[in-house]
């Protein structure tokens, strides 16, 4: 298909596509002519899956690159695929702090008593020393166990199920790897937002008062406009 | 105490005290002299979750004052706090396309056929519907119970616990002003991590090979350089 029919399918602007294009996001189409090109099937699924990590997993373009070249690596493991794309996600913690050293050291004891298989260079070992540091500094020297307890034990269970539900690991490379993506990052932002509203649910039955409504009726083009704090 | 101290007690530099004083995020102390103003433990308490919001909630200073003027509204339910914290949190998507919009209608038939109670104008809404929209542009048209429904199930319970563990209604609002935005923010990040801290580890069972390696002897500055790929 042409650009312009890239474009319509996947409703990806055409400078978008122009500018994933150069980013080298998306591979170049089949040239045809001068200033023409063929664009298939997994330009289509490959556009798809740039748009969806830029708009809605909130990706950096820099990281999209890194996590589709290791979605392409056909060398790589799949374990290898699932550790690429959190860490292209997990970014770069720059602490330096006592407190924050003594985090880390901890984070990596925890981890070890849990039995958690995890290399021992991934940064997301940073990123849980960087959420102790912070709860740490505003409730105290909480232990760790106590502070992280109830969310590992969620965790592991849901990561149990998340990674059970992914394809085989002698399934098509295409379709798996898209499915560590999906799972990874994605459903991050999925996650994230069902906790928010899971949270409010518990806390309207815990602290009842006369501001809890009921979902029904909701118009889906109502904004935030501060409106909690009216009732 | 002086400014000094302040920035002393909770290693926060004087230049950024100077900044949340100027930005509002951090009351200005009692006047004692034409230079010089004195500080108490509750602006000790104020700048260690003004500084863990933005450095490790990554909260956009905006929004750290909206958090900040409801945990101050001493009128506000607890409910409504919690609410206000998550609103502040959510930050507005902006997407009018159909898909979206269908996408959103199925979050509020979703919502209400779960039975959470969830305000009609709740931006965590907006966030689920962007989440699904993205989801589905990869995935396929994967109706809403099967996309949502593992995540939803262990969101809710660990909400059940994480609003139980919260101080009762009638306990001092300080306390449960704090609870709260500790509880939605920072656990935020905590929970994000561990999620994919478990996904490691769930992975290296389910796709064992080479590359998977312990926790011991990971020294706490290992840095990310790509090394998963070398493995």
């Amino acid at each position: 298909m042409r650009m312009s029919a890239l474009s319509q399918t996947t409703g990806v602007p055409v400078a978008t596509v122009k500018f994933y294009l150069r980013e080298g996001l998306l591979p170049p189409g089949e040239r045809t002519g001068v200033n023409q090109a063929d664009y298939s099937d997994a330009h289509v699924r490959r556009l798809r899956l740039v748009r969806a990590l830029v708009e809605v997993g909130h990706v950096r373009l820099s990281d999209v690159g890194a996590i589709l070249s290791a979605v392409d690596d056909d060398q790589l493991a799949v374990h290898d695929l699932l550790g690429a794309v959190q860490y292209a996600l997990a970014g770069a913690a720059e602490r330096d702090e006592t407190g924050w050293r003594d985090a880390r050291a901890e984070v990596d004891d925890y981890l070890d008593r849990l039995g958690w298989r995890i290399r021992p260079d991934a940064p997301t070992r940073n990123q849980l020393a960087d959420a102790i540091t912070g709860l740490r500094s505003v409730v105290g020297p909480v232990p760790i166990d106590d502070l992280l307890g109830l969310h590992a034990g969620f965790a592991r269970r849901l990561a149990g199920e998340e990674i059970a539900s992914l394809p085989p690991a002698d399934a098509p490379r295409a379709e798996l790897a898209e499915a560590v993506v999906v799972g990874v990052s994605l459903y991050g932002q999925a996650s994230a937002a069902l906790r928010l509203l899971a949270q409010e649910d518990a806390s309207s039955l815990r602290y009842p008062g006369p501001a809890t409504t009921s979902a029904a009726g909701a118009a889906p083009d109502d904004r935030h406009t501060g409106s909690h704090a009216r009732s």
